[in-house]
């Protein structure tokens, strides 16, 4: 303990100068850059980046800032799926020590705002404006380059090999746990799972639809079959997922394409004679959630929104809601981040959760553009971006 | 007992020549007719009717037929918010005798469809597309008038002197029970009451608001307050209705007009620190469906819909969704109708529910027209059509 203290010390001065792939503006590639790495401040921890996941929403607030996504300010650096290694800590941190194997987080946990206390919802209040706005509490970033502050997408910036997070926002998990892997925890497979599982409360023996198999979408058939689901029906319009959909336990595959001009949620009704117990929407399309919807059954459907969008709105039928309809929304897969991350990291390590499944790709950090291309054109689930090798 | 089936055997094949108001096309006043009520068939039960609410719906569905209401078939007899009295059985009722003291029912509760037997829903299948469409499980109607078929709202058309409807659709209540009172648990005030114990499951010291002070809205109010809520804001753009509010449970009572064009939601959400945790629509618009969503809070805010309409969509930023919402929606309260309703009424016989206070007029069966100007000019509650007293 001397030792990791004496070490922190040392480092609370110093800044490190590090790789990191920049957006400099929206619809531009990322630009591999040299940043440097402002020492933690108070209840701060920088930690140093080993492996990132490329998550669809690190690509959508490149490409699409200003229209699904709010617009958020620019210079950044994005990547918010990621595991590592803490460098040093700030003062007054006392749950963290350098060495310490850690996922950060973009939700943070900080077990004193009403809402981490209350055990309805995840969404910890603390720092929500700033994280959002792309800095840190003191309302600035850590990071920067060329002089100018380069902002952190919801507080994280993880495709650059050393950041800054609070003490709240960081998961400290099995020392012994693959981080290029347990990286997926950090956004995507927490999400699905816990859509499945957590939010949507999926029963045994359910007939459940999930829409989109990409990484948030395999990752809640995933949840479903933990939740013993009886028949887990996987939506997507690219039949190359499928295979993969199947192997995490999906019992059908449907292709609305291969139906014409029919909506999928007829012939979803069609099929399971008048609706499933459970969709989940894993696009973040306001379409796809209006089919997800109308795809339930009458009675005690439940439809949870796991797809990310932050400017568009959804059409509902308000008799489809009368007739006994549940419309939801998970973030974060509904976990209390720093409380339950560990605790999926436990999982993955006693094969209950998969993990290595999702990867289709590794890449080092100076190919950070070919992975967005990879999954802009359905290509990859999930891509990990490793930090070391530069 | 052998009177009783005796009396059901003699009268089992005498139609019923009474009094009805008939709605011989949209948007025109009812008409008081003479019509003939056939009897009984099998698990059909002839009631006598003594009183009826008019709830919205009726005139809903007589004034905006094809509009906010799907078409159903003219000419019929609207009413569906009553109790009487069994006149006689059809063949194969073993739970009903004459003398019976009943509420008939829009919802029926048949005990064997897989919803009936799931704890889930209230919403029994049996006969449902028939009840819709305004007639009995053989397709037909028991009532006629000028050797016409008269349709039967919701499979009940109680602004008629007698009715048959089917022994699932039919509750037995406390023969002290006052007709003239009991008849509001028909469909108002087991609406608005089920919208906030059952279906939103408003917890105690819990911030509500609730949206339209009508019966359903006021019940909502009572509701609330039976389930403890700590606050209780009652909205309408009509401030005479507040003082039956604040009678019914409401703690405080906002008009969004005295606001200018600031929405009802952000009014709510500022003088809730950041939102209810349930909102309760009891007007039946979109608009005001969308509102209330907005009004509750991030994390576990829950919107019911009791408002009614069935051809409209509603608009649901996806982002309020994803932020932790749940969208609900309750059909007759949640209630299982048969099951729940007899003991509805013994809250009241015990004072724990209100019912005289929902009722500000009452009027013949030939005033019925009187009825619905009071409703859509906003001066009544609830007026009770007598059926004796015509």
């Amino acid at each position: 303990m001397w030792q990791g203290n004496s070490l922190s010390m040392f480092r609370f001065f110093q800044v490190i100068r590090c790789m990191a792939a920049v957006a400099w503006e929206p619809r531009k590639p990322l630009s591999i850059e040299e940043v440097d790495v402002a020492p933690p401040k108070a209840h701060e921890v920088r930690i140093k980046v080993v492996a990132s996941g490329v998550c669809h929403t690190d690509w959508e607030y490149l490409y699409e800032a200003g229209r699904g996504m709010s617009l958020r300010p620019f210079p950044v650096v994005l990547g918010h799926e990621a595991a590592g290694v803490v460098e040093s800590v700030g003062p007054d941190v006392t749950k963290f020590a350098p060495g310490d194997k850690v996922i950060p987080l973009f939700l943070p946990f900080c077990e004193e705002c009403d809402q981490c206390k209350c055990e309805k919802t995840n969404l910890c209040k603390k720092n929500w404006e700033n994280t959002q706005a792309g800095v840190l509490a003191d309302g600035t970033s850590r990071i920067s380059c060329r002089g100018q502050q380069v902002y952190q997408f919801l507080g994280v910036s993880s495709f650059c090999q050393y950041t800054v997070v609070p003490d709240t926002s960081l998961a400290k998990i099995n020392p012994k746990a693959p981080l290029e892997k347990v990286c997926l925890l950090g956004c995507g497979v927490s999400t699905g799972y816990g859509a499945a599982v957590k939010t949507g409360k999926v029963e045994e023996g359910s007939c459940c639809a999930v829409f989109g198999l990409g990484a948030v979408g395999l990752a809640a058939v995933m949840g479903c079959q933990a939740a013993k689901a009886r028949r887990i029906i996987a939506v997507d319009i690219n039949p190359d997922k499928f295979q993969k959909a199947r192997e995490f336990g999906a019992t059908e595959c449907i292709n609305p394409r291969d139906y014409g001009n029919k909506p999928i949620q007829e012939i979803l009704v069609e099929k399971t004679n008048g609706g499933v117990d459970y969709a989940l929407e894993c696009v973040g399309s306001p379409v796809t959630m209006s089919a997800a919807l109308e795809s339930t059954r009458d009675g005690c459907g439940t439809c949870v929104i796991a797809g990310w969008t932050e400017t568009e709105s959804m059409s509902v039928k308000v008799i489809k809601i009368l007739m006994g309809r549940t419309l939801k929304g998970t973030y974060f897969g509904g976990w209390k981040s720093a409380k339950d991350v560990p605790q999926l990291v436990e999982d993955y390590m006693q094969k209950k959760l998969k993990l290595d499944e999702f990867i289709s790709h590794n890449l080092p950090l100076a190919q950070i553009n070919n992975a967005f291309d990879l999954l802009r054109n359905g290509q990859s689930i999930r891509t990990v971006i490793s930090l070391d090798d530069f």
